[in-house]
């Protein structure tokens, strides 16, 4: 793999890519998409480097959002939040990064980095910590293999920062920064966890920018062409159809800081007279069809407009959208036990087994 | 006033003044007090030094503990919890703290700088953010009077840390360190804020140490010459009784991080036939006398034991206790507009105008 320069003709593919991948969550990519545009027609270079490229004693750090999407779309970014956060870390620690990476590829997640990246210079590490979305901080394969949580920090659009240290425990820090975030008004910039080259290259969710790159690319090259986008999907991520469907039903609730909620699709073509519904915390957890369990965390359940390949995020929902429902295999790093001991269905509080999805070697997220 | 030492009969003393003080919150002063003495027998001194004798450069943070007195007395404290956040202050600011000082002159807040004195051989000032108790942070002289809130840490039992910066507002510093003091197990160590020798001079209330000490002296004298304990309290505090009587009724909750309730008394000897109810939020807040408003924060109600004189804190209430109603004048600092705003009536949600207490010159809380 090689170093590559985001421009906007990546930009635009990523914001999609990354947007299916995040299942629904990891915060809408449109605004974030708008400001690296912005930087990048200022003149800012925004660039990405393989993971394999990370010397072992390199500094990293994930940078992004936390906070319920609900909220994201209408509390605007002040912009300096996430850096505010690293310098805040980097303070603290008296570290120097060296690169910044995402925590999930999903969403607003996966462009924070750029903006850190385009204000600072640092470049983006093509991986991330979770190769998909999930709503809470324990969820990232870095804690998972290992990595110290802290030293962590929060900063909101008002100057207020917070720096954790001492935490033992991810899902700690998840209570702790949650609740910071709520009092900060639902969303904050964090910089979280400090990591040597070596413990990403170890831990990491591996090239899966350029694979939200690549979805984007294809999802682009088949409105072009007037080819179907779905199949271009399916192809690249080694995922198949779930359904098809017209979404006649969204219960939500905004609560402890997430968006909570149900969904309820009504088959379309050769789905016609099924019901798909799924439930969510922030992203898709569980689709269910005919009122059986279909597909389960950690796997990916994305929607997608049938007709445009453009990925549905949980929070803009609404009832008529015509959607197609992909069930892609998530990393093997999310599927030994201790991962679903972290992120399987019963750690969301569903009673159902793991059944992972079969999954072709070398292909969509690895 | 010269410099002192705290020895196991002035920390007896203390503890019965700062409980006077405390007005039912600070938190009990009965387990700080058995660390205290335990340390003071293992040979670590504990010296008093009056806030004029601080060089105005000299760097100052109170350290105590925040939570809800109900949670204080059942979680006991690892001991190391102040300290761990006064050593976190002090790396993340770069600065060397040279003397500690209480937040509030009540119950386990009193005694909370005697500990990390004892631990690091640092003088405790003969002052307090206060003169008395309140519940929430930003209700103390220094932020009042402009000392800015942050950088401000708290710890737990579990060495888990929080350091928070950039804060503008010392309610919004009260919201997330309240928040992150719920996540801790409802009580945490604090040390906040970093303070200059001369900020300290001009916005402490100042002697609240030996004030306490005097009480606690002249309750326990009267006690060895059964003397009136209530009598000795009111003359040394410019205080009047309010009212005798028995405690028939107690409702409490603890909520958001507060103990909240209110309690009734009926009245005995000359109060025969009357009632007196006051409310209380940790510290005691508004006594109404028969229905009338009697006396408000910031003036001072306290609750003491009608033959001992021993102060009865909130969390200690109980249907039979036999109490005697002091109202105590509060500092001068706590009555100018800047403080009323903050710690009067409607600070707290009741439509009510403060009216002073009478206050003779140089006496009681200065």
């Amino acid at each position: 793999m090689n170093t590559w320069q985001i421009d906007t003709d990546a930009l635009e593919s990523i914001a999609i890519g990354a947007g299916i991948l995040g299942t629904g969550g990891g915060g809408n990519p449109y605004l974030g998409k708008l400001r690296v545009r912005r930087m990048l027609e200022q003149g800012h270079p925004i660039r990405v480097i393989p993971p394999e490229s990370l010397p072992d004693d390199a500094v990293v750090s994930c940078v992004g959002g936390i906070g319920a999407p609900t909220v994201g779309i209408e509390k605007l970014q002040q912009g300096s939040e996430m850096l505010q956060a690293l310098r805040a870390l980097e303070t603290y620690s008296g570290q120097s990064v060296d690169a910044v990476v995402s925590v999930e590829m999903g969403g607003g997640n996966s462009i924070g980095p750029m903006i850190v990246a385009a204000q600072t210079g640092l470049p983006v590490v093509d991986a991330d910590g979770m190769g998909r979305a999930f709503p809470e901080i324990q969820m990232v394969t870095f804690f998972i293999y290992g990595v110290p949580c802290v030293p962590a920090a929060l900063a909101d659009e008002r100057g207020n920062q917070v720096i954790f240290d001492g935490v033992q425990d991810a899902r700690f820090l998840e209570r702790m920064a949650r609740n910071i975030t709520i009092q900060m008004g639902c969303t904050a910039g964090f910089a979280m966890p400090l990591m040597s080259g070596a413990q990403v290259k170890q831990t990491a969710v591996v090239h899966t920018l350029s694979l939200a790159r690549e979805i984007g690319d294809a999802v682009r090259e088949a409105r072009r062409l007037n080819t179907d986008p779905i199949a271009a999907i399916l192809t690249i991520t080694d995922g198949e159809l779930l359904f098809r469907g017209k979404l006649v039903d969204v219960e939500r609730w905004t609560t402890a800081g997430f968006a909570r909620g149900r969904m309820r699709l009504e088959g379309l073509d050769e789905y016609s007279g099924q019901e798909l519904s799924i439930e969510f915390q922030n992203e898709n957890l569980v689709a269910y069809r005919n009122g059986e369990v279909s597909v389960t965390v950690p796997d990916l359940i994305c929607l997608v407009d049938i007709d445009t390949g453009e990925p549905i995020t949980t929070e803009l929902l609404r009832y008529g959208y015509r959607a197609a429902v992909l069930a892609i295999p998530c990393s093997a790093k999310m599927r030994t036990p201790e991962a679903l001991a972290v992120v399987g269905p019963r750690a969301f509080g569903y009673d159902v087994e793991y059944k992972p999805l079969p999954k072709r070697s070398g292909v969509g997220i690895l």
